[in-house]
């Protein structure tokens, strides 16, 4: 699901006052741009944004950034964001979000200033001379390690088996201690915010889900 | 699946070569017992003895002691041994099993006596009050873990998902590392010896599996 290229992306997202532009400038004063002393969770790849538009207007206590490296589906979130929340007739404040890739986050935080990180479908990078790619290798770990309190939590949830069993070994590996798991989310009482993504996919075969901590 | 009661089980068990029936006299005696040196491979709930016999036939060079609380059961196992070994034309040197709660473990293994324990679809105890009955339960753990080899592995084989959640939950916990995980088995080309069970029910749903160490 590839999105169509927006060519004016970086002028959209330029002029969009959910959108932080120069995030590293940010760095240890997500407090601050929020005005208050809320916990921030951040989604690493959000997509089009629904799983975190959502959370954060069930969550007007916590702070949420979302980050996605395609600007183009960047544009498309912020879309979606301004459609819905006049819908909803709220205002957003606690939302914020910024492309950038995931190795570059420890430029955008700083150490323990993150209190839960979301990955939602990340793409699997099937091929194995891809695995450093996948946001739940090793050297990934290190960086939320870095940039998480300690008693935070990464919840990730993914429909790829493949990337799930790959992730179950690395992060228990890497020293991870476990909160709980779902190999078919969907047939639980756990509750859930669905990505678009999953709304459109999760007939093909079971949710898997992970909540862990370091 | 129950097994009927075999009234004669005790007395057709004592006059078995292959039955154990004081497994504790020959705790650190198992390779005497064996008259040779190789690894020793235990599975604990043997069941009807297929994946236990199978692995003794295929691996000559590895010594195999089969466990199963349920005498009548362990009954049925080794009336299929004398069966498939007449068909084979084997003699099964490599083979023994014997009746025992799997707590009492230790009463018939010293420290770092097996090399590898399998457990092959071992009863899920479904309701929260019997947690502690689970074969990969914690207290279960420590046992295992004072028998095997340092080096050694646990396979754990399941089509029970709560019982695999919370086996990965559990056995994260504990500190055990994962060698690798399966969370649909029979879709992958890992060589896989099948139980009666897993023959029976796996076209029900998947087949986990995880190998770990401590």
């Amino acid at each position: 699901m590839r999105a169509r290229y927006n060519k004016n992306a970086e002028e959209i997202l330029g002029n969009n006052k959910i959108c932080i532009n120069n995030p590293a400038l940010n760095k240890e004063k997500w407090k601050e741009i929020f005005g208050n002393n809320n916990e921030i969770h951040i989604e690493i790849g959000m997509g089009k944004g629904n799983h975190i538009y959502k959370q954060a207007i069930q969550n007007s206590n916590i702070n949420y950034i979302g980050i996605e490296l395609n600007k183009s589906i960047l544009v498309k979130a912020l879309n979606k964001f301004e459609k819905y929340s006049k819908e909803d007739n709220c205002e957003l404040n606690n939302l914020k979000v910024f492309s950038l890739d995931a190795k570059n986050l420890e430029e955008c935080f700083e150490e323990n200033e993150v209190d839960k990180i979301y990955l939602n479908f990340s793409d699997p990078w099937p091929k194995s001379k891809h695995v450093k790619r996948r946001l739940t290798y090793r050297d990934f770990l290190c960086i939320y390690e870095n940039i998480l309190k300690n008693t935070g939590l990464i919840e990730f949830k993914t429909d790829n088996r493949i990337l799930f069993e790959f992730s179950i070994v690395e992060m228990n590996n890497f020293g991870m201690k476990f909160e709980k798991t779902f190999l078919d989310l969907h047939k639980t009482e756990e509750p859930n915010i669905m990505t678009e993504y999953e709304e459109r996919f999760s007939e093909f075969g079971p949710i898997y889900k992970l909540v862990c901590r370091f």
